[in-house]
C-alpha cells in the first residue's frame, strides 16, 4: 500500500477546525501527523479529538521532524503567510497555503523562492476551481459553443460583522484579499489567461466595521486578446455570488457560486507564464464532513 | 379640446422611420407637422405615407415657420444634435433629441444655452426608465426592501455591423454613447444621484468593424454615499441586457431590458444638481406601433 502523506495543520482557527482537520477523515492519500497552534488553549482538546500531537508555533521545526511531517497546511491569518511556509520550507516539509498566497508580491515572491531553493511543492489551497459547476464552465467556455470570448462580470458580496479577521488589517484581511481573488481567479479559468492591466476603486459607507480595511472593491482587467473582466467584492452586502462570461456567440451564467485597486490608476501588470490550468480531469469527489464543534470561540476566516 | 403640439422630425433614418414617425399614430396630445431630411430620396415617399410636407435640412426655419412647428423631434446622426437643437431653438421650436444628447460635454453645454436662451424646453428622448420593469426596479430600490443601496452592475452587449452608423466616429458612433449611457442612466435614476469618479477602460478585437471607435467599454463609477457602479458595454458580443442592484440586505436584477472612459486614469466628476428622476407617475401606455416598410435602406440607428 501506499504511503500516505503526513500533514501538520498550522494555525487553529475557523478554517481549520471547520473544514482542513474533519476532512482528513475522507482523504485517501493524505493523513494528520501534528497540529501547530499560537493559541495552547486549543491544543488539548484538538489534540484529543484528532489523536495527533499540538505544537507551539514556535515548534514547528520540531514537529516535522518529529512526527515526519511531509507538508504543512496553513491556515493562519494572512499576514503570517509567507513566516510560516518559509519556516515549513527550511524544514523539508511541502506546503499546502490557504488562499490568498500572501497580501503584497513580495511576500508571494518569497513564498515561491523559498519553495525553490528547499526542493519543496507549494500550492495555494483554492477550491473554487475544482467545483463541478465550475469545471463545467470551464469546459464550456472551451468548447467554442459561447464564439470567442470577450468579456467576464461578477459580483461577490456578504456581510462581514465587527472585529472578524477578514475586517482586520494587520491580520491581512480586505475584500479584495479574501474573495476578490476568487472573481479575479474565475476570469484567469475562464479566459485561460493572465491579466496585463488594472484598474479600480474602493469604497467604504463608514461603518467602525470597514475602519480597517476597505467595505467594497470594484476592478475592472485587461486580459490578451482584448478581453475585459469586471468584478465587485464587498463585505456590507447582502450575499451575492455569481459571475456572467460573454463571448460573440453566447454566454453563460454561474449563480451562488462565488464570485485592485488601492489607488485609481491603471496598474500594468507583467504577464506571469502558466503551466496548467484547471480542467475536469482535476475533479475528486469526496464525501461532506461532518461539521465538528469549534473550540476557542474561532470566527470564520475563509469565504 | 386642447391643441395638439406640432412636431418636425429632422433626420429619417432608422429611429426616425421604425420609431418616431408611426408612434404619431397613437399619441393624444402631439401630431407631425413636417419631415426634415438631409436625403432627399426619402422626401418623397414619407412626406405621401406622412401627409405632410418635407423640407432640406437647409430648410428647418422655413419648416418651423410655414407648419407652425411647435417642436421638433432631432433623430439624425448623434455628430448633429448639436447644430440642431441650436437652430431649431433659434427658431422658437422646442426641442426633443434622440439620445445620446451628444457626444461632448460642449456640445452639450452649448445645447442647454441654446434652449435657455431662446426659452425653449430641451429633452433628451431616453425611454428606459419609463419601461414598466425598470419603474417598478425604482420603486422596489426605494421602498427600503433592500436596504441601503451599495452597488450596480450591467451588462449591454450586442453585435453592430461594419458600417453601421453607430461604430462610425465621425457621425458620434461608439459603445458608450449608443449603450453605456443606458447603464449610467440606470445607475442614477436607482440610486437617484449623480456619479463623482469614474475609470473605465475601452477594448478592440482589432475587426475592421471595430476600426473607428472601440468594440467594447467597462467603467466604473463611484457615487455619493460611497455606492459603486460598474458597467460593460459592447458591439462585438452575443446580447445581453442586464443590471444587478444590490443592497445591505436584498437584490434586485432586471434581464433583456437594456444595458467613460477614454484613458485609464480616474476623472473626477463634478456633481450635476437634478430635480427631478423618473418615478411611476411618470409612465404613459400607448399601443405598440405597427412596423412601415423602411425608405432609403436606412441602418439601424438607436437601441
Amino acid at each position: 500500500m501506499k504511503q500516505k502523506i503526513r500533514y501538520a495543520t498550522v494555525g487553529l482557527g475557523h478554517i481549520a477546525q471547520t473544514a482542513v482537520l474533519p476532512a482528513f477523515k475522507h482523504t485517501e492519500n493524505s493523513e494528520l501527523a501534528a497540529l501547530v497552534t499560537g493559541n495552547s488553549g486549543k491544543d488539548r482538546e484538538l489534540s484529543e479529538r484528532y489523536s495527533v500531537r499540538a505544537y507551539a508555533y514556535a515548534d514547528l521545526e520540531n514537529a516535522v521532524a518529529e512526527q515526519q511531517v511531509d507538508a504543512v497546511y496553513i491556515a493562519t491569518p494572512n499576514s503570517l503567510h509567507r513566516e510560516y511556509t518559509e519556516r515549513a520550507a527550511r524544514a523539508g516539509a511541502h506546503v499546502l497555503c490557504e488562499k490568498p498566497m500572501a497580501t503584497t508580491e513580495e511576500d508571494c515572491e518569497a513564498m515561491m523562492r523559498a519553495a525553490e531553493e528547499n526542493k519543496v511543492k507549494l500550492m495555494i489551497a483554492y477550491r473554487l476551481h475544482f467545483n463541478d459547476a465550475n469545471l463545467r464552465a470551464v469546459e464550456l467556455a472551451q468548447s467554442g459553443d459561447l464564439g470567442e470570448l470577450r468579456y467576464f462580470s461578477s459580483l461577490f458580496g456578504l456581510q462581514v460583522n465587527a472585529g472578524n479577521i477578514r475586517v482586520r488589517k494587520d491580520l491581512g484581511g480586505g475584500t479584495l484579499y479574501d474573495i476578490g481573488i476568487y472573481c479575479i481567479n474565475a476570469a484567469r479559468y475562464l479566459f485561460r489567461d493572465e491579466p496585463i492591466e488594472v484598474v479600480g476603486l474602493t469604497a467604504s459607507n463608514g461603518e467602525e466595521r470597514f475602519s480597517e480595511i476597505e467595505e467594497m472593491t470594484g476592478a475592472l482587467l485587461r486580459f490578451p486578446r482584448e478581453r475585459l473582466a469586471v468584478f465587485t467584492c464587498s463585505f456590507g452586502s447582502t450575499d451575492v455570488a455569481q459571475y456572467d462570461l460573454v463571448g460573440t456567440k453566447g454566454r453563460l451564467r454561474l449563480e451562488n457560486i462565488y464570485q485592485s485597486a488601492k489607488t485609481g490608476r491603471t496598474v500594468r501588470v507583467e504577464p506571469v507564464p502558466k503551466r496548467r490550468r484547471p480542467d475536469l480531469e482535476m475533479k475528486i469527489k469526496r464525501p461532506p464532513i461532518e461539521q465538528p464543534e469549534l473550540v476557542g470561540g474561532s470566527a470564520p476566516h475563509q469565504g
